[in-house]
């Protein structure tokens, strides 16, 4: 696949058809993730593979639970419910019925990955640099073997169960959790905001000249429903 | 390009031509970089791109110092000098002499970005997944444009300074400082660890019988020289 389509059309995935990810496919993915350049190119970054093995299954149903309590959550805090989300057919009302799918199916997803960072001093903000470079790396390589994942965070309030589950050292901490499959549906554009708002030039604020978006792509509005929407 | 041999082969690269990158050009690599996902797609990341403008020219400088500053710290702790560094064509010497052109040349690089996250929370170790994932991004994109760069963290001393020079709020964060232009010498396949010792199934540890590297693929050692080599 051409490499700037590809990046322009990786989609957040969480739909997956039950059927597994090719071995070949899978080392295909792992050899582009870890291509990823890291701080002094330590490598720091390990990949924790969760199939069908007995582990696998288990750390899966404790994940599901997680993933299951941290949507939960989240549709009360972003007021999922509310406004658009009484409509059958809204964006927001759709959102909530595919995440909804995804943590119910959880324990169904193919392929779950972890991305586990080996720390060699405190953590910091900056030491994603060494991990989710690599995590970007796996979900291009998957969507042009014709897979998608998405990066997520609801392992957290589970990860220490995780790592004792897995025999993951307590120096080591779990980044990322990102599920794969073969998507249910295709992929697609993605949709962002205006280049404008996101590329400034020689200062904050001072918009690039150049900075302009292809001709006919579509935007999107940023980051999940307000909480409390204006009424309209 | 295609997607897996531009993964393959996007190497830091840190010495440059003095030609410009064309307005067209960058706004691809942008398109290509806000593509990336972010936690629940809030796009929290904004890019400030420096070429030749007044605030650039400033700003450039500040970096240089501050590079020629880290660049002098990691020499002496990661023992640069020191044993096969003493050898003129070691691999050791030979990086330090890439990264000693890097830092000196560094107000001559012909675009500098700051990649800048607008927070809406206290950092955290996992921020950096709404960041790193579209610097990737910018990397690949580059790369399959003909340009290079590199992921570096050394302005975070000066990092106050910048955003007072460049007018970024407070609430915002350089989460990395990309170097690009176009590559004096090539492109060419990255070597990294093996990827039995990068990638795990079911367990920690447990290898992934299908992990194997591609036939012919040349192996890296991980991380910097140690500051005390054993005796050879």
């Amino acid at each position: 696949m051409e490499l700037l389509d590809a990046i322009a059309t990786t989609r957040a995935i969480r739909r997956y058809r039950p059927e597994d990810i090719s071995p070949q496919d899978l080392a295909s993915m792992f050899f582009a993730a870890t291509r990823a350049p890291s701080g002094s190119n330590r490598q720091p970054l390990r990949f924790v593979v969760l199939r069908k093995g007995v582990h696998a299954v288990a750390a899966k149903a404790v994940l599901g639970n997680a993933f299951r309590a941290g949507w939960a959550a989240k549709v009360d805090a972003d007021g999922y419910q509310n406004g658009s989300g009484q409509t059958s057919d809204s964006p927001k009302t759709r959102m909530r019925n595919t995440m909804q799918h995804f943590v119910d199916q959880f324990e169904q997803t193919p392929v779950v990955v972890l991305a586990c960072l080996q720390r060699y001093r405190a953590p910091t903000p900056g030491e994603g640099g060494s991990v989710y470079p690599a995590v970007q790396n796996l979900l291009l390589a998957a969507r042009s073997l014709g897979y998608g994942g998405v990066i997520t965070m609801w392992h957290e309030p589970v990860e220490e169960q995780l790592k004792s589950l897995l025999g993951i050292p307590s120096e080591v901490t779990i980044s990322a959790v990102i599920p794969l499959g073969r998507p249910v549906g295709s992929h697609g554009p993605v949709r962002r905001r205006p280049l404008a708002e996101m590329v400034f030039e020689d200062e904050w604020g001072s918009p690039a000249p150049w900075a302009n978006d292809p001709d006919g792509v579509a935007f999107t509005q940023a980051g999940p429903p307000r909480p409390h929407p204006p009424q309209s």
